[in-house]
């Protein structure tokens, strides 16, 4: 016999996320029978991405389906297919899905709302849940599709130490444009620097941002690739050069807030300025993947891409992870492994 | 003899521009001495524009020049060359100029921020100043070519009876589009509705907007052209379709706040919605005026285009119309005429 431990709402966050928002669950399990089109899976490697906060708020404030109390916590995960009624997904294979912070759990795959993807052989669970993850196309798609680089150009990104923004920095230098970073904390900012050809990276947690941001860019900003919205999204506009662009990617900075992101504070110089603020999700360059995958392929073959990953071990650990991101406790993209114990 | 008569900056409005921000002042009239390139006018039509009050405040919180005080209030105007040592500007033609609120003025054609534009012969001066001005030039490359409008879209437009939302209404009408605009008054917003070809005016006054927009736009916007900001601007991203398209002209709900106009208070909705917010000046479409012009010369000649004119007679009503402005008590593009008066 085997247990099916699983992580569910307790309570819907006031503010900072905290451990006790989270409640642990176990019951004994017992296979179920499959209905036509479902695959039974066993869970890997979970991803504690900034996301999954979004779906602990109320329906009414979540922006793509709220979690109820009581139920699941799920995110994006590496899972092993168990038994299949798929005729996609077979038994043994590896996939990437959206699914419940639970041991075992049962899964639709022609009715889930982020594509349900087979993980090739031979490439490495965590690799597949980083490098070739959603993260890296949302990097991609955003910087090349909306943001539009030129050689040259220089480039701000938010969150830049993120799963997304440390893949913006890195495709931004192969694209030839000079990077500068906002992350939290010295640390991060040496990483970002040392690792991923980041001209200059600025503590956002340092008193002064918007005094070293104009020494950073002395020319301006040409295209800011934003992961974290508030403050730093105004600071940004008052050093774009006329006819900048804006990539909205994501509103960190509010997730854990309790109130949605404002915007500029000051609309007229997006006027003035002729700046264009646009935003994307990856699911609409559905027909781009192959493109964007070959690309990054490529790129991580030749040393040029590459992602800092960390890796807690235990399915215990998920609530404390999440917590730890969100304080920016975390060095990397947060994965967390659920390895096969034996009880 | 004559006067030199003007208008100058008293004091830096609080909040709603008044009267007694304004000083009158005049003096015996001298023709000066031009130096090589200058050229001495005398004002026929003043316009009273929403842009004047940014250069009301002072160097710091003004967007584009801000005006002294004790100096005259300048505007865009329409003036007859009296003199010249401009090879360009003949004696007695008529030019359009950013002009100071005085009957006699020494301009600079090859200084001017704002392009000097001979007014063709035969062109009625009320007619330079509305139908073939900037005004509709705005109106042209914001909707054309920052909102790319397709036949039976939804256009949204906001300050639609103000001289640039008016032509956008009508323009996207010849677009092919279904327009639903935001005025101050019914008596505008039935004049929308009956001269217009708006399908639905919302009064911005009423108490309930936010949902008298979702029963006027069934299907969504498409195109947001946003003369306004502030309130409206989060009220239309909520009934935004995906990939819509934000085309931001002006901010006149904060020219007269003392602060700068704030964007949307959720800017998720933008990330999750796609929406492109863009904001642009029509002086970066100069390459493309005589194709504009032709245009609205051909919808003009067939009545497709027209523009409701205020016009008010005499030089001492400058500060009342402009005031009158803000509290939008005019009834279309606001002019003020300056006829000789004989003293």
């Amino acid at each position: 016999m085997t247990l099916n431990r699983s992580w569910v709402l307790a309570r819907r966050p006031e503010g900072a996320v905290a451990v006790s928002d989270f409640e642990y669950r176990e019951e004994w399990f017992i296979a179920p029978e499959l209905a036509e089109g479902e695959i039974l899976v066993r869970s890997r490697i979970f991803s504690c991405a900034p996301t999954i906060r979004n779906w602990l708020n109320a329906p009414g404030r979540s922006y793509r389906g709220s979690i109820g109390i009581g139920q699941p916590i799920r995110g994006m995960a590496a899972v092993e297919v168990l038994a299949s009624r798929h005729p996609r997904f077979s038994q043994g294979i590896r996939v990437t899905a959206v699914a419940p912070w639970q041991d075992h759990a049962v899964l639709r795959p022609d009715e889930a709302a982020v594509p349900v993807t087979a993980i090739p052989d031979g490439m490495d669970t965590a690799d597949a849940m980083t490098l070739y993850s959603p993260n890296s196309l949302t990097a991609y798609f955003g910087l090349f599709s909306v943001g539009e680089p030129k050689p040259g150009q220089t480039v701000l990104v938010s969150g830049a130490a993120g799963s997304v923004g440390m893949m913006v920095c890195q495709m931004a230098r192969i694209a030839g444009c000079r990077v500068v970073a906002v992350a939290g904390g010295m640390e991060k900012c040496r990483w970002l620097e040392q690792a991923c050809g980041v001209a200059r990276a600025i503590d956002y947690r340092s008193a002064d941002v918007a005094r070293q941001l104009k020494a950073a860019c002395p020319e301006g900003i040409d295209i800011f690739f934003d992961n974290v919205g508030g403050r730093i999204l105004q600071d940004a506009i008052d050093r774009m050069v006329p006819h900048g662009r804006i990539v909205l990617c994501g509103q960190i900075s509010a997730y854990d807030a309790g109130r949605p992101a404002a915007g500029p504070a000051d609309m007229m110089k997006l006027v003035y300025g002729r700046i264009r603020m646009e935003g994307f999700v990856v699911g609409d360059f559905a027909d781009r993947h192959e493109e964007a995958m070959a690309n990054i392929r490529a790129w991580a073959g030749s040393g040029r891409l590459s992602c800092r990953v960390d890796l807690r071990e235990g399915f215990m650990k998920l609530p404390s992870a999440f917590a730890d991101l969100f304080a920016g406790r975390n060095k990397g993209t947060l994965l967390v492994s659920n390895p096969e114990e034996r009880l």
